[in-house]
């Protein structure tokens, strides 16, 4: 019997595409399925029901929820073009690093989009010491994983490639100045240029018109509270 | 050259506890340090400058921080007495369960205790929803690892067993009602009689002081807010 592989995504979503990205790069094939977050279906309900989100990966009879924890379960079953590293510490520094843009990065980047006043410019203060924490990781290597350009990191914290330059442009905030981070600025670049990650993309005015009326409407809806908490979903 | 082993820790800390929990039960000698969260040190700072918090692990010259992914690092890298299943799909979902209750009742359990009102009211909701939750996922095993009862989940979400029992009395709230939650109720007995585990905790009377005062003091201080948030050190 054949193995099935789905997953549950939303065409934006950071989390999603890590998933996406771990499993081409595997060769895994799969079926990938859009759900509408501001409307949730039977399906995304009834195969999440903890925590309702995406993305959510069903292989055979088995439903795993949470990216982080699929990452794990993706680099366990299909062995293949390992993720993570082999040496316990540097795996622990993967995963460690990995947690940190989303829960310090993430959240505070999003924040200096979308608020105003003083909690933007603590937010937009947080989110410099965010990426200059994570320069400071990348000084001096091409990829967070040496030469590898498909390891565990780039695939986690990769968002940071396709978001940072969409919320750049929709506050006027330029967070990545290639002088003051020249090495995420030159990761940036090969990520992007990447066939494999420039194929999933969505194109940039598609993703600046959606995060635009999200700022329009300054709903701070169902994606973008995901965001900025990053707490579950990740 | 022998390997040395250092934890920092904190007395009461849940996070504090999976990793002398782990270390021990795999029988890797080592130092604990503890350290006072509420002025930290600069051993401390230097040793985990990033997020600034207990547990850490001195492995040799390797500091690894974040209690789950000290897990996994001990896991790793001293394999005898696996705390992880071996399958993908239950390693998944051990990891899944164990963000499942730092992030849904850690989080909410503590607000019980320390709101009033309606903030209250709906930690006490969502408590009860987390627990029912939990409870379903234990329903007919001895343990969450079926009869190993030194799996990655005991280890991970054993704090219930020590922390409720004390917010419970600290709140006058049943969260623990052994009719409505049979299956935690019999595991948490089996979990507190294990020699491993009780040797280990603090005395009871120790804990009801240590949490009175934070409650009398209506202090919301680091530690409080760090098991609120449940974000970061976990």
């Amino acid at each position: 019997m054949a193995t099935k592989v789905k997953v549950l995504g939303f065409w934006c979503s950071p989390f999603v595409f890590r998933v996406v990205w771990a499993l081409k790069l595997k060769g895994v094939e799969f079926e990938y399925i859009e759900e509408d977050v501001f409307n949730k279906s039977t399906r995304l309900l009834e195969l999440n029901p903890v925590h309702k989100k995406v993305p959510v990966l069903v292989h055979d009879d088995k439903v795993i929820v949470d990216s982080f924890v699929i990452l794990e379960y993706i680099d366990e079953t299909w062995p293949q073009d390992p993720l993570l590293p082999r040496d316990p510490y540097e795996r622990a520094m993967a995963r460690f690093w990995a947690k940190f843009a989303d829960e310090k990065l993430m959240q505070t980047a999003c924040k200096s989009t979308w608020t105003k006043g003083e909690e933007k410019e603590d937010a937009l203060k947080a989110t410099m010491e965010a990426l200059e924490k994570i320069e400071g990781e990348l000084k001096g290597k091409s990829y967070f994983g040496g030469e590898n350009k498909y390891a565990y990191l780039e695939i986690a914290i990769g968002w940071i490639n396709y978001l940072i330059p969409i919320w750049e442009e929709i506050a006027s905030i330029q967070f990545l100045d290639p002088k003051r981070f020249p090495a995420i600025t030159a990761w940036k670049s090969k990520f992007l240029d990447n066939p494999l990650i420039k194929e999933t993309l969505p194109p940039r005015e598609k993703l600046l018109i959606y995060f635009h009326e999200r700022v329009k409407h300054w709903e701070i809806d169902a994606t973008i509270r995901e965001l900025a908490e990053t707490k579950l979903e990740n």
